[in-house]
């Protein structure tokens, strides 16, 4: 038996999340399919970063196991012409026994797009988040800031997260402006249910001035998602990159991966 | 009675092309009734170029005539909240009486965009064209300065173009490569049915080095569209901008558009 690592990509607006949900599209069993068609036997993946309905993925990772021999070409190029068009594979990579796309991952990165203008964009359409007001991103990158660190993150927290505990490290929180794109990019050891979209709305809600930057820390020390901001919405989350000790030798997303940008800004 | 211009953003792979058929999804009858409902009465709209099912617009351009008053902000507003998310506007502005979207323009910009790597991409499917073999940008170089000038396109021209004339005044055709991504630039005064994929086909053919560059003067002088390349796919085209007078006082898209990219190439 050999152990396989793949990097996946799709358009989380063609799907109802990665895991599969009675009568509804999901990523994984699609994934799943168009692998066991190239292995000749049921494949079943384990992930790096379980993404909810609408949530994109630049370059997902996961792992699976098999009897068969197949190059890592083999792997990518059977894969992708039994997939449909919203999903792709990246890079298919031969890996010790002992990876663990979820357990083995030191760090994920999700980025989140926000169009910020009064004109909504045909060609960007579910790609990400419009907000019609100007936005204050120096406000915003100062309760970024406060929300930097280990932290309880309780108040970040959706009522079914099912994590043990409610403590994470987020490594950074970088919010930036180009042009009419405001982008949000977060790194943290792992991520509880929600916590990326609890976050950039309450950036949102800053940003647009109606609570000051303070307003992090007081959520933070609340414990209590119902002092919180409204979720931001799907459309605009991508789970960007899982990151793994270098011993593995995954591919490096940074660069086999060109720039990824959205459509007709 | 006043005449208003307006901007169009729109995603080609929602709908059949910009005109009206019967059973068939087009952009016109959408924009058109939702500039009606802010109008008040029927609009009806006179484009820059009309495009084929599935290619993408980012700055198409179109006039209408009405008797209401709207501010431009009215008039964008509006009609953007009443159209689907494939299809936007981008501006609004009121222009003379004598402005006319099709004959007052004195060029149009088309670009393609070509994926070219072995793997294609889940967020750029259907907004890009995919070759998995490697091109040679700089063979596609030479052939497109080949076809520069004022020339009889009859070799790329559809066999149902209504043009009465063949000769048309290709004024650059622009190949580049950023990392995996070929891109195609186009300016002429006006483009017959068909003629910007069919140079492409020509510039794909060349660029896998199945044919030398020489082969571009070839086919033009063979005025034959049966010597040429086959018709590149549309989902890689994109009418990119319509070109006016300065007098016109129209936005400049170059300016009010921040540069628009393809998602996760």
């Amino acid at each position: 038996m050999g152990r396989v690592a793949v990097g996946i990509e799709y358009d989380g607006a063609a799907f109802h999340g990665w895991q599969a949900q009675s009568h509804c599209l999901a990523v994984q069993p699609e994934v799943e399919a168009a692998l066991s068609s190239v292995a000749g036997h049921p494949v079943s993946l384990t992930i790096a970063g379980r993404t909810d309905a609408g949530v994109h993925a630049r370059a997902q990772v996961a792992h699976f196991d098999t009897g068969s021999v197949r190059t890592e070409r083999g792997w990518l190029l059977g894969t992708n012409s039994a997939l449909p068009p919203s999903v792709s594979l990246r890079w298919a990579r031969a890996v010790p026994g002992h990876f663990h796309a979820r357990y083995s991952a030191v760090a994920r990165t999700y980025r989140y797009f926000i169009l910020n203008r009064p004109v909504r964009s045909a060609l960007a359409a579910g790609r990400c988040h419009v907000v019609f007001a100007p936005l204050a991103v120096e406000t915003m990158q100062e309760a970024a800031r406060l929300l930097e660190g280990t932290h309880d993150f309780s108040a970040f927290r959706a009522a079914e997260c099912q994590a043990h505990s409610p403590v994470r490290r987020l490594e950074s929180l970088a919010v930036w402006r180009e042009g009419d794109w405001v982008r949000v990019e977060a790194r943290a050891n792992a991520f509880l249910h929600h916590m990326v979209r609890n976050i950039i709305g309450l950036l949102l809600v800053v940003g647009r001035g109606a609570a000051p930057p303070g307003r992090a820390r007081e959520q933070l020390e609340s414990r209590d998602r119902k002092t919180g901001a409204p979720t931001a919405p799907a459309d605009g989350l991508y789970f960007w990159q899982a990151h793994y000790p270098p011993q593995f030798g995954l591919p490096d997303d940074s660069a086999i991966i060109s720039a990824p940008e959205l459509p007709a800004g």
